[in-house]
């Protein structure tokens, strides 16, 4: 920590949240720490946390560049994020491009399969249910968002999603799906918060065609691919050098 | 059999279809055998052939009545149903008026909470997968019908539940959720297909409290509470007592 530790405020499998002497400023700390499977798998990715962070960072500033309201401030430390306070909703919203993971699974898509238009779905944040995926009606029985909400949170995550499909192939890299998490400020302004690093997206190196060697995510941890850290550090090089790129 | 058996169209895990003479007829032949959570749980229902034969008979006859167009034909037997063949649509339409079951278990809503409106919900009907929840886009990516099915299914489900609660209040039953399947005729009429009884609806004796004592249906069996055939039986003498009263 750049300064002496205040008590966090919330501990989560990838990340703590502390205070600061700012009540609308709080620090994010990302761990090395690394979960699958509604955390029934535990382990560690050495330099994750530094790696997501500094992903994360690139990316959220990429999408406020393109007009994305995100929590993020800035990064005072490898590891450390400063962002705005925000009050997380309990969804997950997920963008998927491609076939991939628990869609393949309850749906029987074939792994790959490119969709026909980006998929935008809900899951309920809540581990002790396993993150169960939600209908559009489910949420509103659920009073987990306002419809007003939803019709935003579809319309920032299909932006995002067209943002950083562009970002990534500058990258050499396909987005297939990742993750979202959104948040209310202190003046209900709906603000793009957590974070977007190879834990919460599924990104395949666009040169390779075997299956198991384009994987650039987590998914090499879930599903014991090996070479878990290089993967990570393969991704945050790709991205910092197309930052690189696009400031002259 | 009323007639030398066929050899069978196809088996499920509660009805056997047999061919007729007619290629446009079938024979539904409705077996004892229970099962729940996906066939993990087995066992057999005394006399639930011919009950759930007889309540689905009343049960399509009252609503072909009230317009909505079915596949029965007619009730040859107590335990076979003549039906027009169709074509099923690889669907679950459920249909919730009040909390219960997997919607409890996957979203946390308390069981007996009373949703705002009724709930059409649609699952994959694919054993191997399990019967997973399908949203509205899941439904379209895959396509397992055309929007305009969709809308058909949806505005038939709701009509079919208006019905059907009412049917059953006259009957001093709470229609709490069921499930229903569709099926395309020879010249793609959408048909009411399968079966309605106490093993695909939760029926709530409505002058019962306790939350065990007021389940007249499957869940009986699926939760071990016992007198599992009583509930049937009592099911189909309040639906037989119903159509007496309306058929002066």
């Amino acid at each position: 920590m750049s300064q002496a530790p205040k008590e966090q405020l919330y501990e989560g499998k990838a990340k703590i949240l502390y205070p600061t002497d700012d009540p609308n400023i709080l620090i994010s700390y990302f761990k090395d720490d690394a979960t699958a499977f509604n955390a029934q798998k535990r382990g560690q990715i050495l330099g994750k946390g530094e790696i997501n962070c500094t992903v994360s960072a690139a990316l959220f500033q990429y999408l406020e560049s393109k007009g994305i309201a995100t929590h993020y401030i800035d990064q005072p430390t490898p590891n450390q994020m400063r962002v705005r306070a925000v009050k997380i909703l309990p969804l997950e919203v997920v963008v998927r491009n491609i076939a991939a993971g628990s869609l393949c699974k309850q749906t029987g898509l074939p792994l790959g399969k490119i969709l026909p238009t980006p998929l935008v779905e809900f899951y309920y944040k809540k581990d002790e249910l396993g993150d169960p995926l939600l209908t559009l009606e489910r949420l509103q029985v659920m009073e987990l968002a306002t419809p007003e909400q939803v019709e935003q949170l579809i319309d920032k995550a299909l932006q995002v999603n067209e943002h950083l499909t562009q970002f990534f192939k500058g990258c050499r890299i396909q987005l297939v799906d990742f993750k979202l998490e959104f948040g209310l400020d202190s003046t209900d302004q709906l603000l793009l918060a957590d974070e977007i690093s190879p834990d919460t997206c599924r990104l395949w190196d666009q040169q390779e065609t075997d299956p198991n060697k384009r994987v650039m995510d987590k998914d090499r941890f879930r599903h014991d691919l090996g070479q878990v850290e290089a993967a990570y550090q393969q991704i945050q090089e790709r991205v910092l050098a197309a930052v690189q790129a696009n400031c002259p």
